[in-house]
């Protein structure tokens, strides 16, 4: 069976009902792992890959998210849990309010010592003010294109079908069906 | 010789122009090599320290410093140069004018597969605007306490009395004589 390694299990309850969903199962896998300092996820995210890959001996993925902001040169990027940790929205706020802004989600699979990367972005702004209670971390503050609302505003039905993280997870399902790798997990 | 691992150049002349003032030379070595994430500059520089000593067979020590802002939970600490490059002086002041903060400085040594870390701390507090030119990275948006002005407004002597990097460089130097290791470096 295919492992979701987190230690988040907010994380994995809502990637493993996305599965589940279309019928697959998944493990949660509960491994500590150091993640290197680097200016994108894809590159810690593969870094974390090949080491947790010398310790498990079955497939299994990570997943990573970031918000990058136009006018902060990308910051916060891969530190964006530790930044929503210690400055918060609000003083994202005041540095940013109406920039450019992009989610992006980097899924590595694991599959038999080969590595696998799958990615989704959501382009957007920083809004003006916190808003919506729903989704939590940067959700409150950050509005995708098309939209007028942010993505603290939006249910998960709403979410779910434009969401960086969801559209990682189409591509890695979709790569799992098509290279028949589904009834082998 | 005791060599220094840095790819910063400045970083380099700073320590070796006081080091060789008390009579102990140093080599510059480039080397790269992954940090990883973490809360405290001691725990990186440790693991960074261990994996160099895998490819270098010589006395070498490696040099860190980080500002941690009390009011931002100790916001950017070990990420200071990447969130220096990214959101810079003027936003750290929109969400932290007034703060207390320290800058912290860590220095790792390996010597004969042993490692030993030093530290130095300065406290002060974050200024209300930008000001001096002197110095560097943080230096003019941080008031050491007891004094009136920015690190930006200090010549490199008054700076040196007083300086977090300074204090770390000392106890390194006093480690490096009690133990007599001066003689075979």
């Amino acid at each position: 069976m295919l492992s979701l390694v987190t230690s988040n299990e907010h994380k994995y309850k809502e990637i493993s009902t996305y599965l589940n969903s279309k019928n697959l199962e998944i493990n949660w896998l509960q491994r500590k792992y150091e993640e290197i300092q680097a200016d994108d996820n894809d590159t810690i995210s593969l870094d974390s890959s090949k080491k947790l890959a010398n310790k498990i001996n079955a497939p299994f993925f990570l997943e990573d998210t970031g918000l990058y902001i136009t006018n902060l040169a990308g910051f916060p990027g891969p530190y964006s849990s530790y930044v929503q940790s210690t400055i918060g929205n609000e003083n994202i706020l005041k540095m940013a309010s109406g920039s450019k802004a992009y989610f992006k989600t980097v899924i590595t699979l694991c599959w038999k010592k080969n590595f696998y990367q799958f990615s989704g972005t959501l382009n957007g702004k920083i809004s003006s003010a916190i808003s919506g209670n729903l989704g939590f971390g940067y959700d409150p503050i950050f509005i995708p294109d098309n939209s007028n609302k942010t993505m603290g505003e939006m249910t998960t039905v709403e979410k779910n079908k434009i969401s960086h993280r969801f559209i990682a997870l189409e591509k890695l399902y979709l790569f799992i069906v098509e290279n028949r790798i589904k009834n082998n997990l």
